[in-house]
């Protein structure tokens, strides 16, 4: 057997063994959102770094600690994996099939929160470095493991941490956190993500409650307050009206929507996958359809909550009141800019009583399509994949790309288990395990790559 | 000792007995918008009525039951109690200072969800008839009590109840469920209701919520949707957009303004008591306050749900969104007509995707402030409390007086225990023990004053 045939064969008898970890990576609620099971979750990333032989370290920030570990290499190439081990609340609780806390398998599929956003990809890390290990003996290149505890709220002290450690980080490249096949089963290259601005609006219009007999026509209305100031952000024609908004954006290349017009229209898919009727604006696919998933700049409320929402009618008026947003952002915006600019809205219309948040944030960013790296994960692929490997040039999902790209200076490429299915940030989140064994095939093709093979 | 000497002094004697019957009521969390504890507390309501020596009876509706109760009275007039065995909603529960539905005395107050609104008044005019009866030996007019199971739900049943029953719950005059002293301790007397709709709103876009940054610029948002469809209801400056909504309202005429100038300036008080700091178009009080108080719609969010709502960020496109909302009518509007012109409003602003769910409604109704009972309650009134009768021709409460007076031709006085600190649809609802005392002295002196004494 060749060398890549022992390896195969090494993933394919091994599989079991990672899933018994991803199965303990999953009962950690490491949900960073409501501050839960961080400090274990990081003790267990570390042990599983340091049963490979990396050495370890759990260094703390300003918030979640991040995992980091390295390992020489025989060649002096180093490739850096960037993971997360913090996941999504589990919330609605009751539209999931399975305990979302505990890894389930129903047929080819594992479910859990955080089997497919991050841990299932930090396993497949591992997998990659043992197979490569186990068969050649070694690694051919140097390897980093950075894993973050703050992905899901915003990695609000990665770019200090990166730019702190850019020494002890430098690599020759990078691979995300996470990578994915599309609806028709061929690897997705993504080779940019948007950046983000999330914030949470608060509006408190008087101590308690109030009878809203009483009240209704003198007391204002910490509801109303928020919805008007709401839709003075955003009016029904998605156009988003905070001054400057669309100030700094640099609009994408020819080159940026050919690769997009190569791209399969994916629509009626997210549709079926959704239960979506209808996309915004009248589309339904099409070039358009995709320069305006990536290349636009979002506006959406993630949550509202105030009052009453038991069932039934409560006559109340509520004193308080509470709105989430995230905004999804494009080359050059810059999401303090972006919050400054909300509030200076809101005064300017006069919402000086809804105050605004800043939950974190992040710049978008990008890597070169025909950097030499993105040219050989996109040359191992076509050794895995039966299907050719789709660039996207950007994707609408955030990530903390920007300091990656900024301090350290890598190229970037996503290479990961995930599916369209997947629904990562909802109920029933999965992997499909043969999505699992092919990512681990190309990681380790992509880690001999690294050393010149 | 007189008979008034005689019937002050049983009341004061018997207090903690009626403590001990408002305590059972009490435990019984019959919270109607829930569907919880309704057959046992018209059970345990028809047991009071009976100890009373009245025939009851329970009568069953489309709803929930009524509890209606008889007595033979020396003279030939008759006197009708209007009460409800159902409550508020007790949530949110962490802010209540003892067990929402567990009767406690901290000082001269008693806290539990109900006891102001309305189980304290429906024992009050139960401890009126057992002083009367003890010391006169029966009844000086016929009563009858009609204790309905469904006010907090805004009564869907109870007009079709008195339109079939009119001729079994004839009466000359009738008392409402609610009453209440002012802030300087003054008895007041609400001459009029304003009607109510309170409707909830649905908007579904799809199946499953979306990853924000996948779906931000393309799929259509239900919290977005529900913002833009409240907001085409009312805008900032406070006026209602639904066409025709201001249609067939009877202004009030001079009297009734002559009535609410005579009204002392309570704004201040509903700051401290509300900790609102400012009031709607920058009003503070004085006679146009009032006005707006009681005489003019509103239209009010009591509660908004959709997406996240825990701590932290989650970045998720909401696939659902609700909203609750009742509005104040003055007459002659009717809650029919408003549902139907809000249902073509939001068709023709493009929110026929927005479901409109009715939840129940009633037109406003007054009495004649110069009625003959009308000034006997405020005769007896002056026996009991040390400053005079505050007259409202209407306020801003709602509650089913339209039936009673359309059908039954009945004047209504409010005789009760409130005050304005009694946080009725709140946590911490309470009664004082003296406001309590007062309203069974003043509720046995109208009693007598039906039998012509």
């Amino acid at each position: 057997m060749s060398t890549l045939e022992q390896i195969d064969s090494y993933i394919e008898a091994n599989l079991e063994r990672w899933f018994g970890e991803l199965g303990q990576l999953c009962a950690v609620p490491s949900v960073a959102a409501q501050n839960r099971g961080i400090a274990e979750c990081a003790q267990l990333v570390h042990e599983l770094l340091v049963a490979r032989g990396l050495s370890s370290e759990i260094v703390p920030t300003a918030g979640n600690p991040v995992v980091l570990a390295e390992g020489a290499g025989r060649s002096g190439r180093r490739l850096l994996f960037y993971n997360h081990y913090d996941v999504q609340p589990a919330e609605p609780l009751e539209l999931w099939e399975s305990p979302a806390f505990e890894l389930a398998r129903r047929g080819d599929q594992l479910f859990a929160r955080g089997v497919a956003d991050d841990k299932g990809e930090f396993i497949s890390r591992l997998a990659a470095i043992d197979a490569v290990q186990a068969i050649t003996g070694g690694l051919p290149c140097g390897v980093t493991f950075l894993v973050e505890g703050e992905e899901e709220i915003s990695s609000p002290n990665l770019p200090g941490f990166i730019a702190e450690n850019a020494e002890r980080l430098k690599a020759d490249a990078c691979l995300w956190e996470f990578g994915t096949v599309n609806y028709e089963g061929a690897p997705v290259l993504f080779l940019g993500l948007r950046g983000i601005c999330y914030v949470e609006f608060s509006v408190k219009t008087a101590e308690i409650d109030a009878h809203s007999g009483l009240a209704g026509s003198i007391f204002p209305n910490a509801a109303w307050r928020l919805t008007w100031a709401l839709n003075s952000i955003k009016g029904p024609d998605g156009r988003v009206r905070i001054p400057g908004f669309y100030d700094n954006i640099v609009p994408p290349t020819a080159r940026d929507l050919d690769l997009l017009t190569a791209l399969p229209d994916e629509s009626e898919k997210y549709r079926q996958t959704y239960g979506v009727t209808s996309f915004l604006n009248g589309m339904s696919g099409g070039p358009e359809f995709r320069r305006e998933e990536v290349f636009v700049p979002t506006c959406t409320i993630c949550g509202l909550d105030s009052g009453y929402q038991g069932p039934g009618s409560k006559t109340v008026l509520p004193a308080q009141a509470k709105a989430k947003m995230d905004f999804r952002l494009v080359p050059d915006q810059d999401p303090e800019d972006i919050v400054a600019k909300l509030r200076k809205h809101l005064q300017a219309e006069g919402f000086g009583d809804v105050e605004v948040t800043y939950l974190g944030g992040g710049r978008a960013a990008r890597t070169d399509p025909d950097d030499p790296f993105i040219q050989m994960v996109i040359r191992k692929a076509s050794e895995v994949y039966d299907k050719p490997t789709q660039v996207w040039p950007m994707v609408g999902g955030s990530g903390p790309n920007y300091p990656f790209t900024h301090h350290l200076k890598v190229p970037i490429a996503t290479v990961g288990s995930g599916y369209p299915g997947a629904q990562a940030h909802a109920p029933n989140e999965n992997m499909r395990i043969p999505d699992f064994v092919r990512t681990v095939k190309h990681l380790a093709r992509i880690v001999l790559g690294m050393g010149g093979n």
